[in-house]
């Protein structure tokens, strides 16, 4: 199918930012999406190559660093077929509204509309079928774009490997730890005297809106077993930051309603696959979980990048059998890839897919 | 009592290392134990001030930097009424069994002699009783002197709060994951392309030893509460090191065999006191274990060096019903003071106040 | 003399900041300095103790945790002797000159007045004559109080040592690399991703402002050799930070008009003495100066908090001969104790013996 | 030329160390060299994937993850045309020995033979002409194979910028500072205490193999003046490391022996290039310098990857007049790319385009 896919164009809001510069990264090589606007606030009229803090691998694109940084203004957008919006929080809800009012397919990463019901929170590997809110989304609004989220990278880096072990046995409880990166915080962020000598909490605040987006996943993945969602399906988060770069680590002691047998969530966890790697999206990883046996594996630095493209990969590993009911597995994931531009770029390509965005 | 202490003098093996310039420093005003030998192995001969790494708060006291480190040999510490051992593993076991033999109080904070089974693993706040085992110990082994051991600093870092939990409530399972600091593994330690831009897995032997000690030290808390410890009581941990230097930090999740209330689990932790307290140790802190309640804490950085001695309470913080059956809560320990050479010392007044370490 | 010193009181301005709180620190067992009020900003109306990030040594003293922030208002301050303000730059001048006109002696750390030609940049060991231009200050002003700031941390480091080589010997030029802590740009001050992983080069502003203050110092360091400051003088800095706390590391290389023997330098480094220590003043080290002569030292770590009271003496170390006219030196300052808060105490002592601080 | 080579076959010694992990990965997709064979000392026996810690971009190549770690034994690489040789210093000097009398060209980024005076020390921009060293080398030693040496990566980082000012300037003095990272040390290395919260000094021993070897690449430059090296010119370096992955920092400042127009000194190291260019070398960069004129750059994080192939060009910055006979400028420099494993490539593709290296 891919070779049928017309060029199409696309706006990056935020490009200068962390996330953005990993969609100009990622998109410089799609077969079909090119990058066609960068949109900024404080860089526009600049150069991108010479405002950009290029905190990715690789160098700043030659055919991008020319290139100049415009308003984020919808009006100066019409050749533009999506727009990718990671925006900071507060600043993107309105600019996205604006964007799918004036008929453009937005894609964000921001919060802002994450919990908007008519709104799809999106993993394409959990819940693909949820892009069909769009269309009560645009009859509701009654605008001609819509906008589809994609969730808070600390949820997916949970999300992602319990989907299948929520699909497939009777979750009881989920207590997670996780110890993220700087990246997560954009720029320019966690202030380093937080983060030197010391390790630091995020707090309830964030803890809590983990466990929301998870919930909210979970509720809308598809379980192979006759049971739905269980009012008493307990989660919990405890959540830091510590100076690494990019890549959150996340430790996931999990609880069963039955006694479970570790090996058949090594399988269940190793055979993950959805939509995407059916439809052989493009930025699809051929298997979104990769489950790892080394003892002390993952490691932020050295499987952050796993998977192909990479980074779209989530690398589980450590996964024991700690009683009958209770297992244990650690999970990294590349937070401004697979958690937000990749994944943001993996939503599109479904979309342009399932027939929700083509040229304008 | 404190006044009729004759002055008791102290060796201090592995004098120059993270856990040996702790010795030194908290005994330089000690009240009745006084430094009169530094032994060490590659730095005998030199002035301890021109050898010593001295990677703790003050500087080198004026009246230690000039004393000259001398060889681990019994022979040469004929006044010398207490050996305090920091010495790694492997080499402190026989080190250690041969000062026993030589007729030498010994308090270990080396792995080597932790289960023998006549041998004490000691929190004085905790298992104070067990001290009882040197009798057997002496007569099992026909020696004067005897060995007690303190725990691995993260096992303490759990036990500590863990110990009134289990005392009052009916335990069910433990889930813990540690975020610890260089220093827990001496010097040279850990490298450093390990810690920068990457969290270091421990992996299943740290996990592992991590929960044999806790279960030990467990086993051995007395309970207010008709059960003794149940079999089934499971404990996991997933231990990791990152780029701070003094303090570890660990997040642990319990669950109960019955609905538990937070706020009572908060009381048993905000009065918890052991005999050291009572007997009004020089060491031992007013409050063991200090609850906070701010949102963001504790942190490394700011409250390992919580309590009178400084660094000798454990910062507990983060307390929260997760579930019926569920708390969450965060612990942060000195594991150079409380988890070494604080928790060595304060051993030692115990056994001095029970008459088994006096002037030999 | 410091037994006839009636208890003067003193207001810290900026009191949570990471110079305030040494100001606190140092403060509370001073000999006749007490802290009587803590301004703040956005603090105002809490506790000290519980607004504080106490980024320092010790714990928050129990005496000042339970007082209340106040505004930054002279009107509220009748009682006030001393002004300390370790104010950010911006908002200091305009509150510093309001204290002045109200009568008080304000000690600023801050650089908005450090180049009006009427106000000291004090190093009390360097040119504590400049404290006459109090007198010329208050008559061109006409106010009753008077400002007098303190140099840029990283000016201190280097031009303390610079000072007795400048003092005795013909230097030419001097070159200087910093490697500087992150506390030298307050609270949120650097951002993480600036220094992880990275050396952040502060730029030509920041290198100029070192040498320029630098430059006025030594303009006004007494000569023992009969040559006035050559105006063909050259200093240059390259200045960065890293991911440390306190402490800034200098390397300097210094030339010679003629040949120069390095032991003669190390002799003027060693001997260096000034006002304050004639004086006895009580926050004045013994040796401003201290000498160290092992390879791998001044370490930031290690050496950073030397002197009496800690972190007062500059560390000189790795003192070499390069050329016959040249030497090269590495100095570590603490950055917030004799680069700020330590500074200021000593320049108010100087001002108390000199009769220009008295209680209002 | 390139595409009459035949393809060669390399092996590469220490092939899991941080050096020798550049090799591999470059070499996967070299024109004309392959790597045929990887070895090591522990890490015999297993396959590279398994034993490698990866500390680069990019994941291990997957044809070189099966593949075996074989002996360091010159018997069993008899298809082997180029031997690269990043050993650990003591180790290197003798197996490097034994594999050019078994009739092997040898690469070595080793310490051991870079002062032989008949191996050349082998910068191919700067020194290109003495690889014929190797025929006297064979010479006096009686050997069919060679070695020829690249430098310190330190040294790299300070003599490419200097050679060509050097080569135009009358140079009088270079006074050098860095702030060099981690992996220079190799694996395990630095301990990580050493640099967290700390500047690691390297002391005058790695200063002054720094200055050694600058001053033998410098005295091997040719220059465009009428002076030979003057033994008056004074070089000074003062070296550390911190807590950066990859990439050495290096503030440099020189004096010249007359007036120097900073200007001119730009255009020098905007233009430099050498035979490796001229020849079109397949891992020579068109710049082997990059002149950057952003006021905060260069920086480790942002710079070290410069150039095509990544990592081959040194990025100069921060230039700038001092006074009249002194500039000051910062270079980083790739460490384990230019100065090492691409550096050692380069050296390769020279000595195939001279004809000393061939199909064995
Ligand atoms: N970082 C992650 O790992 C991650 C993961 C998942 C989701 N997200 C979400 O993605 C979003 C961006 O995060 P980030 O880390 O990329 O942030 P960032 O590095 O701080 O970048 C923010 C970018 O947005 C632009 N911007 C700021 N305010 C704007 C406004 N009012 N109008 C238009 N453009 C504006 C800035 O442009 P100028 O530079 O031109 O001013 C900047 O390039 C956030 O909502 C975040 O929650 C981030
Ligand atoms: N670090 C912690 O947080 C912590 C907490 C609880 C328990 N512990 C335990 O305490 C012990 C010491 O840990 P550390 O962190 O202090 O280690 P360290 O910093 O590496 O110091 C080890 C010291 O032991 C000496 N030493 C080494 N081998 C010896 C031998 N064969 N005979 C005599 N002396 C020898 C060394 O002396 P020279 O320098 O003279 O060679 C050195 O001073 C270990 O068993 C550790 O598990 C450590
Ligand atoms: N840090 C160093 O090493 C160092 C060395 C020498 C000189 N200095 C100078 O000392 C000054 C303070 O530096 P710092 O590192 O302590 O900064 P900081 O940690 O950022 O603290 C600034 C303090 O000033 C208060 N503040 C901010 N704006 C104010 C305003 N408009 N009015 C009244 N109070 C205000 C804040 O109070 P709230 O928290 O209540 O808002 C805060 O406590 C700067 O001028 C700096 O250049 C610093
Ligand atoms: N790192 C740099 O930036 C840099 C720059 C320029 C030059 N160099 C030089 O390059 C060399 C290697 O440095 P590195 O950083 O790659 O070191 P490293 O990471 O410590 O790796 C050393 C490698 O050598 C192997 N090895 C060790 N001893 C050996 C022996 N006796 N016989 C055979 N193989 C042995 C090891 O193999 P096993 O793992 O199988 O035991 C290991 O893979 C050093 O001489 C260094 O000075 C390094």
């Amino acid at each position: 199918m891919i070779n049928m896919r017309r060029n199409l164009k696309a706006a990056i809001l935020g490009s200068t930012g962390l996330v953005g510069i990993e969609y100009v990264r990622m998109l410089v090589n799609h077969p079909y999406i090119k990058v066609s606007y960068l949109a900024g606030k404080g860089s526009v009229g600049k150069p991108y190559g010479e405002v950009v803090r290029w905190q990715t691998i690789g160098q700043v694109p030659k055919e991008i660093a020319d290139m100049e940084v415009k308003p984020t203004d919808p009006k100066l957008m019409d050749d533009v077929d999506i727009v990718f919006s990671p925006l900071p929080q507060g600043a993107a809800g309105p600019v996205e509204e604006e964007f799918a009012k004036q008929g453009f397919p937005v894609i964000s990463n921001s919060p802002d509309h994450r919990f908007d019901p008519d709104v799809p929170l999106l993993i394409p590997e959990i819940n693909p079928h949820t892009i069909s809110l769009i269309d009560e989304q645009r009859k509701r609004r009654d605008w001609k774009g819509f906008i589809v989220t994609t969730p808070l990278c600390t949820a997916q880096g949970a999300a992602i490997p319990l989907a299948p072990i929520y699909a497939n046995f009777r979750l009881d409880s989920v207590f997670i730890t996780t110890i993220q990166s700087l990246s997560g915080a954009g720029y320019p962020g966690i202030p380093s005297l937080d983060v030197v000598d010391n390790v630091l909490p995020l707090g309830d605040a964030y803890d809590n809106k983990t466990i929301k987006e998870i919930t909210r996943l979970l509720k809308e993945t598809n379980r192979n077993i006759p049971e739905s969602y269980p009012e008493d399906l307990s989660l919990a988060a405890t959540t830091h930051r510590v100076a690494t770069i990019h890549g959150h680590y996340e430790v996931i002691y999990a609880t069963f309603k039955e006694d479970v047998n570790v090996e058949k969530v090594r399988e269940s966890l190793d055979t993950f696959a959805g939509e995407p790697q059916r439809l052989k999206l493009p930025t699809a990883p051929d298997r979104p979980i990769i489950v790892t046996n080394q003892d002390a594996r993952p490691q932020v630095y050295f499987d952050r990048w796993a998977g192909n493209p990479p980074g779209m990969s989530v690398v589980v590993g450590r996964l024991a059998q700690v009683s009958r009911r209770a297992i244990r597995f650690v999970s990294v994931i590349h937070n401004t890839v697979r958690g937000a531009a990749g994944g943001g770029i993996l939503a599109a390509e479904l979309l342009v897919e399932k027939g929700y965005i083509d040229k304008r």
